[in-house]
């Protein structure tokens, strides 16, 4: 997605350990506008799929995963991180890593939003190591739904989330595929989106 | 603002505690659709002042907020709850005690994303004992920024937040102001509307 390539050149800062500061429009403060396009676009990938439902994770995951809900005219579902004091007694539940944090956080959702009817579209802001989509897609499983695939804002190529998510049969369509960013350089790869 | 009182009369549920669960439209399971139209409301609502940034807080201000930044064009910033790895060295940071959590939060936001130019729009889903709110009005204070006001999507008029904020000076926009839930019935006060 040429728009959102673009802002990563623009607005991207590079940072020691691999790391693509976005937080300027995707994952702190976020371009609302941008957000609609980049639902927009999840929507047309995924135009061929009986989509019921999109599930995220909080925080960062929701600002894409509302805007191609939006698109897609389903509802929105975000994992959460932390249990809630009013949480129902019956959720579905996954262990995520997370390597930025160096910790594993149990990530939840209501039984009761997710079913065996359900045709479900995962959504992140990023694809690194794939921890939070195979935990999405776990809890994915529990709930007996089928799985439409993932959109990801911004995959990491070089690290082995995409080939991990991939070799486990989910269709993955990243806007944005990052092969490098050796000396502060961000190279993309070629597009893979599936026509 | 009609819409969203009958969906909170269909599919709101009141709790021991004085609680009212919306999770499945606005803070767990999202409507976009809904959520789109309460962007368009805060819009309208503030269309008078020269918005040029929306502040809220993760994660269920998120949505919300989200799409009163699309509406009225301008970017939007969550205040984080938790210390993440790749922030900014120099945040504004405010202490906001949880009342449903029992503790306390510092939130914060990287200070280059507000600043003493900004005219700034605060936006959450809740209004109970304010607390958010005012973390919130504390941060655009450090940035020197100027308020615009608080656009509420529910707020509980029987605790004691609405009063402690408006009594602070801050515009409050409620889309609806629960009188009461007392016998697990809503009960809505008058619209508030600045006309």
């Amino acid at each position: 997605m040429q728009l959102l390539k673009d802002r990563i050149l623009k607005d991207g800062q590079v940072l020691k350990g691999e790391i693509l500061k976005v937080d300027s429009f995707l994952n702190h403060q976020m371009d609302p506008i941008l957000m609609d396009a980049i639902g927009e676009e999840f929507a047309r990938r995924f135009a061929g799929e009986p989509i019921t439902r999109i599930l995220t994770i909080e925080a960062s995951g929701i600002a894409p995963a509302l805007f191609a809900g939006y698109h897609l005219k389903v509802p929105v579902v975000f994992a959460k991180k932390t249990e809630s004091a009013n949480q129902d007694a019956s959720t579905y539940s996954a262990p995520v890593h997370s390597y930025t944090r160096g910790r594993d956080n149990t990530i939840r959702v209501a039984s009761r939003y997710l079913s065996a009817s359900d045709h479900v579209l995962l959504i992140d802001d990023f694809l690194a190591h794939g921890e939070a989509l195979l935990g999405l897609a776990e809890i994915v499983r529990q709930a007996g739904a089928t799985l439409a695939g993932a959109g990801i804002v911004i995959e990491k190529g070089f690290q082995q989330g995409g080939q991990r998510v991939r070799s486990s049969g989910i269709r993955v369509e990243s806007l944005a595929i990052i092969r490098s960013m050796a000396d502060g350089h961000v190279e993309f790869a070629e597009d893979t989106e599936q026509k």
